[in-house]
C-alpha cells in the first residue's frame, strides 16, 4: 500500500464501512458481553494458558491490514476470553456489574473524544464536571470547595499529598524538597499501597509514610496516631498529612475520622481521606455514619468506578479548600492552552487545576446513571450491597467450613474456607501452613472452571483467606447462595 | 424509592430496559456524532454561553431518577452542544479525526471493564498490552526492552523522570530526596510544560528544570545542552536526564536526538525523549528520519491518541531498559493483588510496574485499529499529514494575508494572518501589538459561527499566532482551502 503521494482529493476514512463495522461490534458487544457475559448458565472466565491464549488471539501487528471479517472475529475472541467482570459471580475486585445508563455515557464519552482541559473543547464537560463535583461535595458536606476527576484513585491520594505539602510551603514548587526538613506521612498498614507509592514517586521516600496501630477490624487507633505524630516531631521531621482510610481495600474498615480529626486539629496537620472504595456510603442514611466527621478532612478521594459501578475509569479527590489551592499548586500557565485574552471567563479552562495535560471525560457516566436512578437509587444500592453482605456473613455462621476473620463494617467479608481435612485441627503446629494454601488451590479451581471468581490474600500475621466483595447491582440471593456452595464444592477434598 | 429492605431475590438492574436504552443511545450516537459531527455542512461548535448552556443540559443532580425519554434527551443535547472532534474542521488540538475500529475497541474496553493490573482479570489484554508495545518499541528500534501505558504523555514524561533517578540513586524510593544531591533536568523552552509539571510534583522543583536554547525552528542546540550541563555541575547540581522532544507542541520541531544522545553519552546522562506529538513518524519510512538516533534513547514517550487518532486517553512509555527497572522502581508488592503463589506465573501481572493502581485498558483500541490498517496503512496517513501540512504551507506562501512563523517540519503549520489594515505596517510602533489581537478576534468569530476550530498562541517574543495541526484522515483539500478563505473572511474586515 504505496502512499497515494500527491492526491488529496478524498479522505482516507470510508464512513459507510466504518459504520458498518461499527454496528457489527456493537451487536457482538451486546451479545458476548451483556446478555452471555452477564448470564449464569455461562461462564465467568474461559481460562486459558497465556501461550494458548496467545495464538487463539493472533495478536501479532503485521504490515498490512485484514478484512472486515477477521477483525469482528477478534472482537468476538476478545470477548469471548475477557474476563466477565459483569457476571453476578464475579467478586473479584471492588469493582463488577453494569450500569446501563453509566455505559451509555462511556460510549457517548469516547465517541465525542475531547479532553477536559479548557471550556473551548469541552463545554458540556467542563460544567458537567463541576456539578458532579458539587453533588459528592455535598454528600461529604461541604457547601464549597474544590475538585477534580482524577485517573484513579492512587493518583487522587497523590494529589492530596502535594497539595498538603504545597500548602505548608508553598515554595516546593519550584525549589523542591532538598531544601525543606523532613516530611512524615501517617496512615495505618492497612491502608492502600497507592499511599507508599505515591510518597515514592513524589520524592517523600516510602520510609517517610509512618504506620499507625489498627484495631482487630483494621481501624486506625487515634491514639497511637497522636503518639506517633508526637514522636516524628521529637526526631526532627514535620508531620504534614494524615491519610485515613473509609473502607480498606482487604477488611473494608473504616478509619474513626472525627476522632483522627481532632489528632489532626491540634498538630494542624491535612486530613486527606482514601475514600476510594468506601465513599460511597455517604449516599446512604443508615450507613453514612460510617464516615462521621467526613466533613472535618481536607480532602476526600472516592472512586464512583468501584461501588456506583460507574465504569473505569472514574475517580474524584474532593477538596475543602477555596482558595484556589488546587490551580496554585499545579498551574504552569501554558499559553498554548491557557490564553489569558480568550472571548470567554477563563476560569473555565480548568486542565491547570491537574498535572495531567489529556484529561479524559470521566464525569458523563456517572452524571447520567446519577441522573437515572437519582440519589435515591443509589442510595437503594448501597444499602442492598449491605444487606448481601450480611446475608452472606449469616450464612456463613451457617455453615461448618467457613470461618470470617471478623464480623465485616462494610461489604467485605473476609473468610477462609476451612476444608474437611483440617476442621478441628487448629493446634495442630502445620495447620496455618496447610490452611494458607487451600485459599490458591480453589481459586485455581474456579478459575479453570470459570464459575466465579473470588480473590485472595494473606494479612499481616493472617494466612491467605478470601475476600469477596459485594457490590454489583445484578447480583442477588440466589448467587450468594452459589457462591457458598461453590467454595463448598472446590474445596471440600481438600 | 425507599430501599427494599430485606428483599434480596431480584437484582436491581433490568437487561431488557437497560439494554433498549443502550440501543437508542448507540443511534443517537452514531447519527449525532458520527454522522452530523463529521459532516461538513454541520458547525463544528455549537457555542452556548456558560450559563445559557448549564440551563439547557439541565446539569442538576436531584434525588429521584428520570424517565428514559428525557434521559435519551440529555444525551442528544451532551451531543449537540458537545465540540465536534471528529468534524473535518476541527484543527484546533494535537487530536482529531476518527477511526471507527478503533472507536469500535473503546467501545468494547468499555463493556468489558476491566483493569490492567492481573493475568487473573486481564488476560487478553496483559498480553495485548505486550505485543502492542514491541510492535511501537520494533519502531524504535529496540528487540527488547519494557514499557507500560499510561494515563497521557504527562504521565509517561514523569514516569522517565523516576525511572532516571531511581537508577542513579535507588535509595530516592524508600529515602526520599532530601538526602540527595540537587538533580537537575534539561529540556528546551518549547518542551511541554509536562516536565515542568512533572519536576514540580516529584519533588525536584521547577528550578531544576534548566532550559536549553533553541535554534529559529525550535529545536534543542546540542552545543548549549553541553555547556548547560558543565554549567550545573560547576554549581555542585547533578545533571541526571535530558528530555529532548520529537514534535514540539507548537512548533513541530524535533530536537537532533543524535546529536543529543552524544551528549548525553559524555556525560552519562539518561535520554528521555518525548515523542507524545511527533512519534509517529515513525511509521513513515519517508518522514522517521525526524527521529534518527533514537534507539539511542533510554526511554520514549509516545501518544497514539495524538496522530494515529487511537482516540484519548492512550499514551505509552518505551523503554530500552531489560533489567526490570520500571518494576523495581515503582514496586509495592501488595499481597491482595499480586500474590506470589498463584497458579500461573505471576510475570503476567504487570500491575506493580505503574504507580497507579487501576489502569484503563488502552491497547485494545490502536490493537484493533493496527490490525485493520496495517503498519502500512498508518503509515499512509502519516504521509497524507505531511502531504495536507504541505499543501497549506504552499497554499499560504500564494495568498498575501498570510505569514509563516517558519517552514514547518512537521504537521503543525504556525502562521499569522495579516488582515488588510495592517499589511506593509510592519514598522509602526504598535504593530506588533496590534497584531497580537487579531487571532482571539478571529477565534471569536469561528467559535460563535461554529464553522471551524483552531487555537493561537504568543511563543517567546512572538506575538499571538495560529496553529494548525492537520493529522486527522477525515481531511481533504477542499477543508484545507475552506480554513484559508475562512481565516481570510473572518479577518478582512481587521
Ligand atoms: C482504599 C483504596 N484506596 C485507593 C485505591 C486505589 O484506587 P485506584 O485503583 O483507582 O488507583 C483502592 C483501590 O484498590 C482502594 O481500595
Ligand atoms: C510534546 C508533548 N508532550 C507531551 C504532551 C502531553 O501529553 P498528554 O496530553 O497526553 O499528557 C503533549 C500534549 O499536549 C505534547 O504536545
Amino acid at each position: 500500500m504505496e502512499p497515494t503521494t500527491g492526491d488529496l482529493t478524498d479522505p482516507l476514512i470510508n464512513h459507510a464501512d466504518g459504520q458498518l463495522f461499527l454496528h457489527e461490534a456493537f451487536k457482538i458487544i451486546v451479545e458476548e458481553v451483556l446478555c452471555k457475559g452477564t448470564d449464569v448458565k455461562e461462564k465467568v472466565c474461559e481460562w486459558r494458558e497465556p501461550e494458548e491464549l496467545a495464538r487463539l488471539l493472533d495478536l501479532e501487528l503485521r504490515e498490512k491490514g485484514e478484512p472486515q471479517e477477521n477483525l469482528l472475529q477478534r472482537v468476538r475472541d476478545v470477548a469471548k476470553y475477557s474476563i466477565k467482570t459483569s457476571h453476578p459471580r464475579f467478586f473479584n475486585q471492588q469493582f463488577a456489574g453494569v450500569d446501563y445508563h453509566s455505559l451509555a455515557g462511556r460510549f457517548l464519552s469516547e465517541a465525542l473524544n475531547t479532553n477536559l482541559f479548557t471550556y473551548e473543547v469541552a463545554p458540556v464537560f467542563v460544567l458537567m464536571e463541576a456539578e458532579v463535583l458539587r453533588g459528592l461535595r455535598a454528600l461529604v458536606g461541604w457547601t464549597e470547595g474544590d475538585g477534580l476527576f482524577c485517573p484513579g484513585g492512587s493518583t487522587s491520594n497523590m494529589y492530596a499529598m502535594n497539595l498538603a505539602r504545597y500548602r505548608l510551603y508553598p515554595e516546593v514548587k519550584s525549589q523542591g524538597l532538598r531544601s525543606l526538613p523532613q516530611l512524615t506521612v501517617f496512615t495505618s498498614p492497612e491502608s492502600h499501597y497507592s499511599v507508599k507509592k505515591g510518597a515514592a514517586f513524589m520524592g517523600f521516600g516510602m520510609d517517610n509514610v509512618i504506620l499507625v496501630k489498627v484495631d482487630d477490624g483494621g481501624r486506625m487507633i487515634p491514639e497511637d496516631l497522636d503518639e506517633k505524630i508526637e514522636l516524628s516531631k521529637s526526631q526532627g521531621a514535620v508531620p504534614f498529612l494524615v491519610s485515613c482510610t473509609s473502607g480498606t481495600t482487604v477488611q473494608g474498615a473504616f478509619d474513626p475520622l472525627d476522632l483522627i480529626a481532632d489528632v489532626c486539629d491540634k498538630h494542624k496537620l491535612w486530613l486527606h481521606v482514601d475514600a476510594a472504595w468506601g465513599g460511597s456510603v455517604l449516599f446512604s442514611k443508615k450507613h453514612s455514619h460510617l464516615m462521621k466527621g467526613v466533613h472535618r478532612a481536607n480532602s476526600v478521594a472516592w472512586n464512583p468506578h468501584k461501588m456506583l459501578v460507574a465504569g473505569l475509569q472514574c475517580s474524584v479527590l474532593l477538596l475543602k479548600d477555596t482558595t484556589d489551592l488546587l490551580k496554585k499548586c499545579h498551574c504552569a500557565n501554558a499559553t498554548y492552552l491557557f490564553q489569558q485574552d480568550k472571548f470567554y471567563d477563563v476560569n473555565l479552562d480548568i486542565g491547570d487545576k491537574s498535572v495531567q495535560c489529556s484529561r479524559k471525560v470521566d464525569c458523563l457516566k456517572l452524571w447520567l446513571m446519577w441522573k437515572a436512578v437519582g440519589s435515591a437509587g443509589l442510595e437503594q444500592r448501597v444499602d442492598k450491597a449491605f444487606l448481601h453482605a450480611r446475608y452472606v456473613v449469616d450464612q456463613m455462621k451457617k455453615r461448618e467450613g467457613f470461618q470470617l476473620l471478623g464480623d465485616p463494617q462494610f461489604v467485605n467479608v473476609c473468610f477462609w474456607f476451612i476444608p474437611p481435612s483440617l476442621r478441628g485441627k487448629e493446634k495442630n503446629a502445620d495447620y496455618q501452613n496447610k490452611l494458607a494454601k487451600v485459599a490458591p488451590v480453589i481459586k485455581e479451581r474456579m478459575m479453570k472452571q470459570g464459575t466465579m471468581m473470588v480473590g485472595y490474600q494473606p494479612l499481616g500475621d493472617r494466612v491467605n483467606f478470601f475476600r469477596i466483595t459485594i457490590l454489583s447491582p445484578l447480583v442477588s440471593q440466589k448467587d450468594m447462595d452459589f457462591f457458598l456452595d461453590e467454595i463448598e464444592r472446590l474445596g471440600n477434598d481438600l
